[in-house]
């Protein structure tokens, strides 16, 4: 197993130790329950914006924490969801008063430990609501997940709300949010080569000298598609081509009624996008391919877009919610207004985003 | 060959047009010569700092341009030397009036093709001062350098000197201090895969599925020792104390003297770390490498630095100077004085690089 790790089973702990070294100013840790959160948490009156998932992902979500974006991140294991008592610990430490968001992917442990999380929080009086990040639009159920997965948006959204928050929204405006910015993105992502998992030291999947696999999930999870190995033009063209044309999707997401003080269904139907929108393109790396073929992929993106009548008005081209090693990348549109505009161009200084300050 | 590309002829022109199309307020591409340069260039009356080399080490040294760092860029082929006119071109189109500096890495090709191009600029009147950086410690000469290779400190020392030259300083305080920053800073790197290079398409060399390279060039030229994988702290140790512990060096290098108005030899004999220093440390992937494994070797890395008196003022931890998708960690520290770190903290904006704006 080629990795710069010490065993295993130490990994997670030891990288966010690490991290905390580095950002001493911007982040401290929690271990035992894990969790990573500001510095200077609690921040009195502002909405608490929360995330988490297994790790692997890196730099989300731990390096999403800091100014004007999240309050705190609860990574599990490698791949794996974090526990209950994570999220729980986490929202009270950072709890300023002003109610908690968690921002959850769509993966079936996370949306059920965030819930139980939500519910332990409740019953210490703090307000919580949950929104779920479902985006993907590779396929509609997956290994892990009823319904989309949630993958790119996720990043996006964390950078919006975390600023909605930071300029004083209360958690209903924030949650409101959030949900409207998961139904303006879409993602997917392909993979040219599998990823270890540390702790299971072989490949997740196997893929031949010559393949890839079109749609595939941030923990290798089977995508629409296994092909030869095409061009960087053609792998951009299916990605784009399936999130500006997909149709409209429905789905049912449960999330926590503050005034009747249960948890209710809601029906959310998303718009597909449509010629003249504004959008902020990501192009991300999966993790270990480099930034220059991600401006490959950036650049026939830009040509489609142009050619389907969507403007980019903000981009992100980087590594910013991998599967550990894999070598691929995914494509995130985020259909925006001046709102989300205004606080996607807000100042952030996490250990991973950084701008205005 | 698993890569986001088209034709390998075409990687390093389509990388540059997604780079320029992504970053339009930042940077501009000139084509055939290829580089990089300043939205706003030529700025009037500021010292053009301009570096460039192979391409593959992406995001050095494109992704550098902009505000407070680069004024230029020049990207030769993957692991190939710019050609005299790409930077001359470029000194033309970003020369402000007050001279340029050269900040060339210690390859033979570069360091050769970088002297030619200062003596075409010198026929047009432009002033140019070449500034040698060979902070590699691995190996004293290596596959395509004589002495020690040019690495991680480049980055630094465009950082700082950017900073420099955008807060007034003029040419020789510019190339001053950069021959200081070289002279403070000191890298070694480590693979553990190899990377491939597109025009070839197959592994630039082989190790087994259970070994390391320790000292390994940004080429893939042999480091020091091939060795079985060791552990995160293993590496890290191996690394740092090269690093730390690597006696005086003395090495001569040729400088354009501007009085005489000719290229003079200058020996130049460095400092080895002291107890009480303070240092930048960057830790830095090959490429392939996630960010969470780059914490690990951090945590380690600052516990070393800790027990040998060196004090990590600031960090960079991420991929910075890489070649291709090669899994790997290089880790560069530079001694640092107040007038370094008042220019590593002023503000920079550039596509790989930014903070304070």
């Amino acid at each position: 197993m080629k990795k710069l790790i010490n065993k295993p089973e130490d990994f997670v702990r030891e990288s966010l130790e690490g991290m905390a070294l580095a950002h001493p100013d911007l982040i401290k840790i929690h271990l035992d329950p894990n969790f990573v959160y500001r510095a200077d948490a609690p921040v009195q009156g502002k909405v608490a914006v929360i995330s988490g998932g297994g790790s692997g992902h890196e730099p989300m979500h731990g390096g999403f924490v800091g100014k004007g974006m999240l309050d705190a991140a609860c990574p599990g294991e490698v791949f794996t969801s974090p526990t209950p008592d994570q999220m729980f610990e986490a929202a009270k430490a950072v709890h300023g008063g002003a109610g908690v968001l968690f921002i959850v992917k769509n993966y079936t442990g996370d949306v059920m430990n965030f819930e139980m999380a939500a519910e332990l929080a409740h019953t210490e009086g703090i307000p919580v609501q949950n929104i779920l990040i479902d985006d993907d639009v590779a396929v509609k159920d997956s290994l892990y997940t009823a319904g989309r997965r949630g993958t790119g948006t996720t990043v996006l959204a964390e950078k919006i709300c975390g600023a909605a928050a930071e300029a004083g929204y209360d958690l209903k405006q924030v949650a409101d949010l959030c949900r409207r910015v998961n139904l303006n993105g879409r993602c997917m992502g392909m993979a040219l080569t599998s990823c270890t998992v540390p702790a299971k030291g072989t490949p997740t999947f196997e893929l031949g000298d010559d393949e890839m696999e079109i749609g595939i999930g941030i923990h290798g999870e089977p995508g629409r598609e296994r092909m030869k190995i095409k061009s960087a033009d053609e792998i951009t063209e299916m990605l784009a081509l399936a999130i500006i044309e997909d149709p409209a999707y429905t789905r049912t997401v449960r999330e926590w009624d503050m005034e009747k003080g249960e948890w209710v269904e809601v029906e959310l139907t998303d718009e597909p996008f449509r010629e003249g929108d504004q959008v902020i393109a990501m192009v991300n790396s999966m993790g270990g391919t480099p930034v220059a073929e991600l401006y490959v992929v950036y650049r026939k993106l830009h040509e489609i877009c142009e050619k389907k009548g969507l403007k980019i008005v903000r981009n992100l081209v980087g590594a910013y919610i991998t599967s550990l090693e894999m070598q691929g990348v995914s494509i995130t549109l985020l259909r925006v207004d001046d709102e989300m505009l205004r606080f996607w161009d807000a100042p952030v200084h996490t250990p991973a985003l950084r701008w205005g300050m």
